[in-house]
């Protein structure tokens, strides 16, 4: 039989945090008749400030317990907010649905993220990514196989990095 | 070595579509420096009218030369507009960016769907979805295992049905 493969947010650290909260159910917003203005997620919980700089969010949508080969959720930064230097193991896709922010890639320039941008973050490439000085940003970051290693931290990025000076 | 799992947006027949076209690179949004309002994602192309009722258009963002264990497309569904019923072999995940729309397991009653909900689609549970009869309704389908056995096509959905009548 084929081994499943789980899934996690932006990796372990986080998913302690996003997969233990319960995914967003399957009918749990608010009653309305047309789409409404703002957030499209809920914010979630604080991402762990061990691995991030500035304020992040998490919010868990797709965890452990439905068993699809990929994870979900939505991350929000906080303008100025991004996380540490990091690698996944089986690579993480990031769909920007709000704002604007950064990711940089080891050894790769520093580049704009802006709403409607998808990155496709390589499987062991160390990379950072977070929101703009001024500008807040959310993308929901679909990740697979949690059962692999889990995500390896590094350090913060430097505020020469974020700035994205050589 | 691990077999990878390919992915789909709705299944191969929109596949057929979305994947054929170039997935949206990673910094392919317009300059801007702030967020802007409208749809986060670019509309794409029809989807096939075979599957449809109305007017569907959907942009790939992560295909199957990706190489990820699930693909990903946005979806967008004109009032009225809905699919067909269907079932993936693997399940599908719709995380619901924009718009009102509705969604139906057999067997089980409709459910209207808003902006921040998530459907998790059982593997080989036959469903469909849409807009709102006045509200167009978006969402990003997040589809594993393309490698799976397509998915499966059945009838279109009454005017009965797609009013939830009994």
């Amino acid at each position: 039989m084929r081994k499943r493969h789980f899934c996690t947010v932006l990796g372990l650290q986080v998913l302690a945090t996003a997969a233990a909260l319960p995914s967003r159910g399957q009918t749990s917003s608010p009653p309305s008749t047309s789409s409404v203005p703002g957030p499209i997620f809920a914010k979630g919980q604080p991402a762990p400030a061990a691995n991030f700089t500035g304020q992040v969010w998490v919010q868990g949508l797709v965890g452990k317990e439905d068993q699809y080969p990929c994870g979900a959720g939505s991350v929000q930064f906080a303008p100025g907010a991004r996380s540490h230097w990091h690698q996944h193991p089986a690579g993480q896709i990031l769909l920007i649905v709000e704002g604007t922010g950064y990711y940089q890639e080891k050894g790769q320039a520093r580049r704009v993220l802006r709403k409607g941008d998808v990155i496709k973050a390589p499987a062991g490439v160390e990379h950072w990514h977070g929101a703009a000085p001024t500008t807040a940003m959310t993308h929901v970051a679909i990740t697979p196989d949690l059962e692999a290693v889990p995500v390896v931290w590094g350090r913060a990025v430097t505020q020469a990095e974020y700035l994205g000076k050589p």
